[in-house]
């Protein structure tokens, strides 16, 4: 399958690398490919510059935001939640009409010194922003609720625990669980339902960064015991 | 030790009943007594009118906001979130002043036909609120992530799962987890932090309800796994 994967930070880069080692062909997106090629530092999160980390992808392409909707089949938004719905503008919603758009972004929004808050949140959400921005794209919200590596490898933390989809589009939520469970290897997709229980996958953040901290690592993840 | 009970609800209910069980003199508190005992119909959740089951009761006094706070050493604010502050004032400051103060309430909000949405989150709690309002209460958030049932009978579900704890005044967070941990029988209270950190569990609420809604009970909880 083709992949139009938006964003090359920590979350875009694991994604391509994973859906890449998986045999998709994968062509991630940024806002200027020069620009993002010529930095030699390594990226905020200690990760390599781009261009190092690409040179070590034979099968991924890098092209525009515009260039990998256009050839994705399902395109994966991993930009930033706050400047999500700019790159996608950029993709084009040409390039995302009748696709799969798996949002994994969430609304951080950071002042120094105080506590994180949500760009959107309780009576709207990212997501369904993105779905009233482009209504022919087929949102699905998930993974937003683990961290990158997890997201793709879900053994680095033992036993059952759970990833979460929401979407209007059953047929896209559908095609979107089997990514998780037959190619990412998930055994608990939980599908809340329609795009607006996306508003509490996105709340679930503060609680989630809170137990980082607490337990200093971001490898960790809830099981639902009943 | 004496506790005093915000709130007649299914939750002011079921934690009287423990604490009284567990030999704690617990006086409940209501707005307007007389009013309260005179209702002959079933609660909203489907339990006896508050007379009748009062008076199965041995051991729990029923008086006013006021009265109850005033008897209690320890405060517990069982009345919901929206009703809370106003409950809290009928109780009045000086009842409060000094003590340990245990919310447990949510600030849920119902439009009929919409989603269920916060009255405040995000850059504020509830909880916070309170303390804003009472300064020299001791607030400690906490179980408000769990149904009423499993707060003070945490093996309905087996195995480990968690509930938080979140405040600003050491010494009566750790009077309120040997509550949960001594008398209630929980074995994973998380300590998030200071009160800022009660938002993200609130937060939690809105995941907690299309959880339930899913799975089809309230009697559940999430493990943290790593």
């Amino acid at each position: 399958m083709k992949f139009g994967v938006l964003g090359t930070g920590v979350v875009g880069r694991t994604l391509s690398e994973k859906l890449a080692a998986l045999g998709h062909d994968v062509t991630m997106g940024t806002r200027n490919v020069e620009a993002a090629l010529a930095r030699t530092e390594p990226d905020r999160f200690g990760g390599p510059p781009l261009g190092e980390w690409l040179a070590a992808q034979e099968a991924v392409q890098l092209g525009t935001f515009e260039q990998a909707a256009a050839a994705g089949d399902v395109i994966i938004n991993a930009v930033a939640g706050t400047a999500s719905l700019d790159a996608l503008r950029a993709a084009g919603a040409e390039n995302l009409s009748g696709k799969v758009l798996v949002d994994i972004s969430n609304p951080l929004g950071f002042t120094p010194g105080e506590p994180m808050t949500l760009a959107v949140c309780n009576d709207d959400s990212l997501a369904e922003q993105i779905q009233r921005a482009f209504p022919e794209a087929r949102v699905v919200k998930t993974l937003n609720t683990v961290t990158a590596r997890l997201m793709v490898e879900p053994g680095l933390v033992p036993g059952e625990h759970s990833v979460f989809v929401s979407g209007d589009d059953t047929d896209a939520k559908a095609q979107v669980v089997r990514l998780l469970e037959d190619e990412f290897g998930w055994n608990s997709v939980i599908d809340l339902g329609d795009l607006t229980t996306a508003r509490s996958a996105e709340m679930f953040l503060p609680l989630w960064l809170n137990l980082m901290m607490v337990q200093g690592t971001p490898l960790f993840n809830v099981q639902i015991v009943k």
